[in-house]
């Protein structure tokens, strides 16, 4: 199944995994409200599970769960929305009454329950969520993670390209007899397969443990999440617009609304990784579009690909 | 679930997804044949699928099949694995004869029949996948891909830092007059957001356009993956030697097995991307392993953590 094809699995697709801590169990969170109805995902990266819900099936677990309560679907659901919304997008319960638990049933289910007040009288709600179809856990992970890892395995090429680059031209400044003013300026020769081996005894034994608030999925990922999904919709949206006839206006509108909830994400994990920005060399030009070590052939016959897949 | 605890499981973790081609249609596939059960993993990633049989249950569909055959359990099964194997392990049809289609099920399953020949009369084989439970797809592919995420991404980051040291030495021979002798080898200085940037923008929107061969999942990443599973079978086997004080003698076999298969997708696929290994710089000695920009505070608090899950 293609994620494009339901609109509310698009829409999902589109927030970033949301790192959430319930009953001192760590998961990511994806949630869509809309008017009446909702859609939960919830991961520990072991399992991915789901609910769905809308109006007709809200109202009679709103009655179930709140025997004494007698109010609309819209009432219960606004005053869901209230409490949980700032809960599952990774803040606090809102109200100092809410109070939110998650339990795992037998049968591989989990229950989030949830517990306030409205109108003063205790409001019980319940998330009851079960294992997710494996088709959704390849639209909203497998297939990004995949994109991400292809972008990150394209970068590490090409900064490696550039890094044996700027060793040709040491190398050339020293054999014309420069030399350093400071000794510890000097960098050794980068070569590929003696970093990787490196880079793997040292460093990927480390990487399968996971860090208890992020599950392994930290900011800068969220972020590139964010950003591979963003590129994904406006390609998906210019194919449209070209089969449709339609402007894609609006996407760009929800690429930035997907922006601004990835810095949030950025803002609330702790950002544990060292930064390589922080020495500032300004007295030569910015690197121009041209030098990014991306051969021309092969950009052009990626795109005379794409075309050939717009107007089969 | 931990991928672990079952150990056809961890068995299938530790092999590549190979590429598979069948009746046209793409897929990545994992199988494991022991005596007389087997169990196979299909993906075209926007589903997984999955079968487990056993002797009994592989002995009543081969007579359900093969109405005028007789055999054992052992004799038909062994028949299977001499066709089927090296056509799932991405290689060809072993025999003229024996014919291979995928059929796509409305209930959601694929079935993968096969034609050959057993004792000169026509043998029929039926693999039934459906979909993988949800926490199968964490364990074989999205906690992989995570993995592989991660440690690319922290190789981007090393690689940009040891650029902008680069540049710094650059900038240092050029402050105090050097110049080059030819000018072609001038590089321009590395800036992380103007790299990304532009990497964004230009190389991003091709990477959800999937190389048919391989679903993306190319031979570069494959290889990525099998060296993240030997990893994580590596901790895992030194856990366990630590726990239950018996060594792990047998897993580095596995490891070097699971690396020839990987090796082996690498000569099979075609391989598009551009080496960026081809300039060599021989005059200055080899980067030294304390120089790869691992702060060293980082690593040993890293380490302490993992001595602490190691005795809890």
């Amino acid at each position: 199944m293609e994620a494009g094809s339901d609109p509310s699995e698009e829409q999902l697709l589109q927030r970033p995994w949301l790192p959430v801590s319930i009953s001192g169990c760590q998961l990511l969170v994806k949630s869509c409200f809309s008017d009446t109805a909702y859609r939960i995902l919830l991961t520990d990266m072991h399992c991915v599970w789901e609910e769905r819900m809308e109006a007709a099936a809200i109202q009679s677990r709103a009655q179930e769960l709140n025997r004494r309560l007698r109010a609309s679907v819209e009432a219960f659901f606004s005053h869901l929305c209230e409490v949980v919304q700032p809960c599952l997008s990774g803040g606090e319960l809102t109200g100092g009454k809410a109070q939110i638990f998650l339990t795992r049933q037998d049968n591989g289910n989990i229950n989030v329950r949830l517990k306030s007040e409205l109108a003063e009288l205790p409001f019980y709600w319940e998330f009851r969520c079960s294992p997710a179809p494996v088709a959704l856990a390849c639209a909203q992970l497998v297939r990004p993670l995949l994109v991400i890892s292809r972008m990150l395995q394209q970068q590490v090429k090409q900064l490696g390209g550039l890094l044996v680059r700027k060793d040709a031209e040491i190398q050339d400044y020293r054999e014309n007899g420069a030399t350093l003013s400071r000794e510890r300026l000097q960098t050794e020769v980068f070569e590929e397969s003696t970093y990787r081996e490196h880079f793997m005894a040292t460093t990927l034994p480390f990487l399968w443990s996971e860090s208890l608030d992020s599950l392994g999925f930290d900011a800068d990922l969220q972020q590139l999440y964010t950003t591979a999904i963003a590129h994904r919709k406006r390609k998906l949206s210019e194919e449209r617009s070209v089969q449709e006839e339609q402007p894609a206006a609006e996407s760009s509108a929800d690429v930035v609304s997907a922006r601004s909830e990835a810095a949030n994400i950025r803002k609330q994990n702790h950002n544990k990784q060292d930064e390589t920005t922080d020495v500032k060399t300004t007295n030569r030009p910015t690197m121009p579009k041209s030098d990014m070590s991306i051969p021309a052939e092969r950009k052009s016959s990626k795109a005379k690909k794409k075309k050939v897949g717009l107007f089969r």
